[in-house]
């Protein structure tokens, strides 16, 4: 069976749950912390020292883009079939790992604001604050009038969910594109996003 | 033909040039600076308002690691055929785009020292300095015993290659891995790497 190693405070791995409550692939959940995350035993195994990651036989992947596109290549799913969908699926994946992601993601805005005052970096959060709208501009530029990144629902609007729903929930965002708020909205009621954010002690928390 | 629009002192561009001569692909190259990247034409085109970005046909794509996997595809080529090549291909491909690039990319690292002393940010340059040195243990780790990160040469090592040889070359990392050193000067001494190099001011600047 499937093993995910699985961070519970992280958005990242919430992607690979909806992911692979979407694909309906049995699994079994090993939940990992720091401690676990920087030892050696886990480094052996994964040299990114990052989860989520996933055991699949003799697979050993980390990063959510790259467990994405595993996972949904080995079971031919969620990923448009032609051409120009193709193509804005992978656009929007790496929109996601190398602008989202780090703009309001865990090395970002979340991980600043959650910070005691004192601990603050001022200038990187006023730094951020700008990108992160410019980063909701371009999400809705993406999106445009389809209900889905890639046209039809694929792994990229699972990737790009964790870190635009918690800013936008978060009120980071300042006058966010309609479409993607009826995106998110349209996102958050598909019964895998339910179940894997209601096992996120991080989003009941925010809750 | 293919159109890349490039914008010369991008180590992201770089990427694309070299995959584009290691494809073999014709075309025609559209300098670009931050002006037109910011103009409401190139907008239009492409909403991340980044570079480089590609016109194929009706395809129109930025985002250097989706340009990768579109072409590469499309070409069928720089793509190990086993399962667990492609997927260490896949995972190198995102440490690049989430890890690597925002802490030693345009953002970061390099972005900061080559500002004037007193517009520099010293508490990010600092997390910046430390949060380098483990990706470039971590790329070693990924590399292992392999000549390339797929175990062939595939468009993980293009990915790679740009931000890697640059924190390699200006000395930030300290006792870089001696596997990822020996990488590099096997990328370097490619034809379609150096043609590439060649043509970017940046590169030229260092040298």
């Amino acid at each position: 069976m499937l093993i995910v190693h699985d961070f519970d405070a992280s958005p990242n791995c919430l992607k690979t749950k909806i992911l692979l409550y979407e694909l309906g692939i049995p699994f079994e959940q090993r939940s990992v912390d720091r401690p676990i995350l920087q030892s050696a035993a886990y480094r052996a195994k994964f040299p990114t020292g990052f989860a989520p990651a996933i055991e699949d036989g003799e697979v050993r992947l980390s990063e959510s883009g790259a467990i994405a596109l595993y996972l949904a290549e080995k079971h031919n799913k969620l990923m448009p079939s032609s051409n120009a969908g193709r193509s804005k699926m992978l656009q929007a994946m790496f929109v996601e790992a190398a602008i989202l992601s780090p703009t309001v993601g865990g090395q970002g805005l979340f991980g600043e604001l959650f910070r005691p005052e004192a601990e603050r970096n001022l200038p990187r959060i006023t730094d951020l604050r700008v990108k992160v709208q410019h980063v909701g501009h371009v999400l809705g530029e993406l999106l445009g009038d389809a209900s889905f990144f890639a046209g039809e629902f694929s792994i990229a609007d699972i990737q790009l969910y964790a870190a635009t729903a918690k800013t936008l929930e978060s009120g980071t965002l300042e006058a966010p594109p309609k479409n993607l708020v009826a995106w998110r909205a349209r996102m958050t009621d598909r019964p895998a996003v339910a179940r894997a954010r209601e096992e996120y002690v991080h989003y009941r928390r925010q809750a």
